[in-house]
């Protein structure tokens, strides 16, 4: 499980000829060794999107370097543009409520070395998680829940303090006020146990056995200021029969709402995801 | 695939103690040998459903003689029950558009003999099938549906007049008038191509390519009087990503929606869909 | 999460007509609530499966004294029938290498309520997972497997010593000895990290890469004397492309190996699994 | 359904920095407009392959020319390189025999634009499809396959009469000698009706009931000297249980067959498959 060095470059700019050859071309110039590549162009807004991994070694400069020898091109194209480097992991911080499948999920990922990031601690508006998040070494803190203003005010304080990049939401079953929200946009992941846009909102496994639907899901989305209506990263679905209580639905969600965040996180640490609208493009 | 000659009973009933012992013991006590059997009690109605399977030659009576044998015990438990004989096919009479990928699947599993029923005729408001239709034997009939009212009232009587079991939108792109999905409630199947209740209504396809979900699917419906809101027979879903334009989720699409309805059609037509206020019990 | 009390009736016998109504006959009689029943003939043996729940306190003996009234019927059928209490649960003894992602589930389900089963040790031939097995209050017991016969026998022993009605290897990585199977036939489950019969034996996911499928999958299985031959309980598959390396291979297969183990665990402690011949009956 | 005109260029060369910046660049020079650009590295032989979409009408040369211009740098980089122009159409030639879903499938692909090739004939050792086949307007080839080494030299002289790029074995049931394999190495495709390697040969349904597992599958591959062992293009599983009889997984197997071999058969003509030795890259 040793990760090898890379530079992670990603870019979006308007479409037109040329591109790839113009950033491949300076890689290339400066000795740069592409291991993975990825295109796209969003056809409606003829915006383009591309990823690349760079070995870090082949390059002469370091990821703090790079913007200035890239600023000419990424200006001719009028690219927004982004290097990241392996070496740096990003910093996770998770928010739960009292459920623990989610969480636990991602902190056996964190310690076998699967999921790289480092995760400075872990908030929850209540205290029965302890003791599972501390004999992982890892900070626990309590934030009250009764007053929200307070509540979100702590969370966005500790949040800070923690030089966060990512928050998650593994299931904190507490809607986010809109300012946070907006503060952070395209840092926070929510996995919502339905398959959106279905049942959206409170208890979406009661909903989904009330309209009798055969297949239940999760969807791993950032989280915007219209609830439940942020870009979606994944989503999966599980199928089930009229045998299945709302209990057993539950159930089976866990494993559903376990996966679709691993994976979804994944891919938003390995910066595989590029917010397009209101939509993403995933260069798995 | 010779089928052999079965008698499928289907039941539902106030749930109580009993019930199984007192049907199968009346299947006993008259040497019938059951070769399949399904039970369910729906939690919220207390309402008890089964399905079983009897070999046909078993029992000494004939399918039309069972109920004057079973009054008794369908009075004791206030039951509704059917009894269906394998040896009598369902007439199916489908309504196609211009879009032909569900008739042509349909129609292969006839011809085939996977799907066991009568095909009195197919009727649509294009001619553009007919010849296809038409090479299978199979009366084609076309009615113009510029005038809404005129057309459902020939489509009804053209139902009547082929005796009809079931009608089956294959993808017919109009919207029944209530009067006649109320007239032939739980005989009218429809596919409709979302995962309901994600993109009721039209464009599905535009709607989800617009909301940037990473699933497609399909639902199999019973018609109701309110739009793409029937008891659901049948869904699956399909894997997409941010590179498929909305042609391409129109073509994947065309796929999940001839399985979807082909297995919803064949529980229907094989007496396993119950149905349970706005939902399904699909004994499988 | 508060389970129902519940007996589970499992029975096996040569299939003829009236087996049904004689037993739900027999429940029914002494006022017993059936809740579920699934039934099932196997038409290579002709021998006829059946699985019911029955409400425990609808019936007027505790489970201790139900073979003595259902002995005459047992015995007319030829029937092979166990009854067990949901208020017993069964003893899981874990078997564990290094890798600790089936443990990591399989332990969250058991502290969240999910699986109901009682733990009364983990047993490995490493040290590595003894700190977060005992976090759980769960016995750890070492055992070198250098010498393999003193090390399978001590197994046995810790097995028996702690009343073990369920031995699973959650990635175990060593071959138990065909007396060792046979000794606890139909009470060892493995979780092989292969689609079985494909890739059987050692480094499964090496031998895919090798091939170059284009899916991935797991096997739930009872343990037999064959390697890797026994009685499959459940399976399931995952997509992966040319991009894949055997490192994501290995990390997307613990994620498969990790649901296939804990559905087909759950199976098998609910009672839903029987045995026939090299196949099982999954009365899910 | 209207197809842009599009050049497609697919290249495998030795790995080494620089590659993508030189045939994007050699693109970008002429005014070439890529829409759809994918790269993979084989790691175990180091052989880089890569597939680009270019917009027809923004070189200033027809495909033909293109290999002139291109030829310094397929020389300079030891390339073995292909471009194809999407308004020739590849000619693909059908095998059956009795059995008629994968070929209802494909000419209702075909007949409906989806599919984009031109079907000079198909060929069967059977008669009964001939009419289905001839109301397409296509030509149908009866071989007696009684005398083998005389049929499969007809099928090569019609194959080769058609002037045909794709073979396509649909359910055709007859094993290839070595020397036809090898002479159309890569342009034959077979559908085999099993999760390969597991159960190669005669039969698979049959043995796939017999071993007891949870999963059917389907393999879309190309064929060589090798029974069932050649490259993977796509493969497919569903999900079956005990209650399947062998009837009920040959019924099954047919939909996934349908769609594996369509999917696979798609992307061999969109020129998405690169064969690396025994195992294949599709760029999807």
């Amino acid at each position: 499980m040793t990760s090898p060095h890379r530079y992670t470059l990603t870019i979006s700019c308007p479409d037109r000829a040329g591109i790839i050859a113009a950033v491949t071309g300076f890689i290339a110039q400066h000795g740069g060794f592409i291991v993975e590549a990825s295109y796209h162009t969003d056809q409606e807004t003829q915006q383009f999107f591309m990823r690349q991994e760079i070995q870090a070694d082949s390059l002469p400069f370091s990821a703090a370097e790079f913007d200035t020898f890239f600023a000419p091109l990424a200006q001719e194209f009028a690219m927004r543009s982004q290097l990241t480097d392996s070496a740096i992991k990003k910093r996770l911080v998770l928010l739960v409520s009292q459920q623990d499948h989610c969480l636990n999920d991602l902190l056996h990922r964190w310690r076998s070395g699967e999921l790289l990031v480092d995760i400075p601690c872990v908030i929850s508006n209540h205290e029965n998680l302890r003791s599972f998040v501390e004999w992982h070494g890892i900070p626990f803190h309590y934030v009250a829940m009764q007053d929200k203003a307070a509540g979100f005010a702590r969370i966005a304080a500790l949040f800070d303090a923690a030089q966060g990049d990512i928050m998650v939401l593994a299931r904190f079953m507490q809607i986010l006020p809109p300012a946070l929200c907006s503060q952070y946009a395209g840092k926070i992941i929510n996995i919502h146990h339905s398959f959106l846009p279905s049942f959206i909102g409170a208890k979406p496994y009661h909903q989904a056995h009330q309209r009798g639907v055969k297949l239940i899901g999760a969807t791993c989305h950032y989280v915007s200021d219209e609830l439940d209506a942020g870009p979606i990263i994944e989503q999966d679905t599980l199928r089930i029969d009229h045998a299945d209580s709302i209990e057993d639905l539950v159930r089976y969600g866990r494993d559903i709402e376990k996966s679709v965040l691993a994976r979804g996180l994944r891919y938003h640490v390995e910066d595989r995801v590029l917010i397009c609208g209101n939509k993403t493009i995933v260069f798995r």
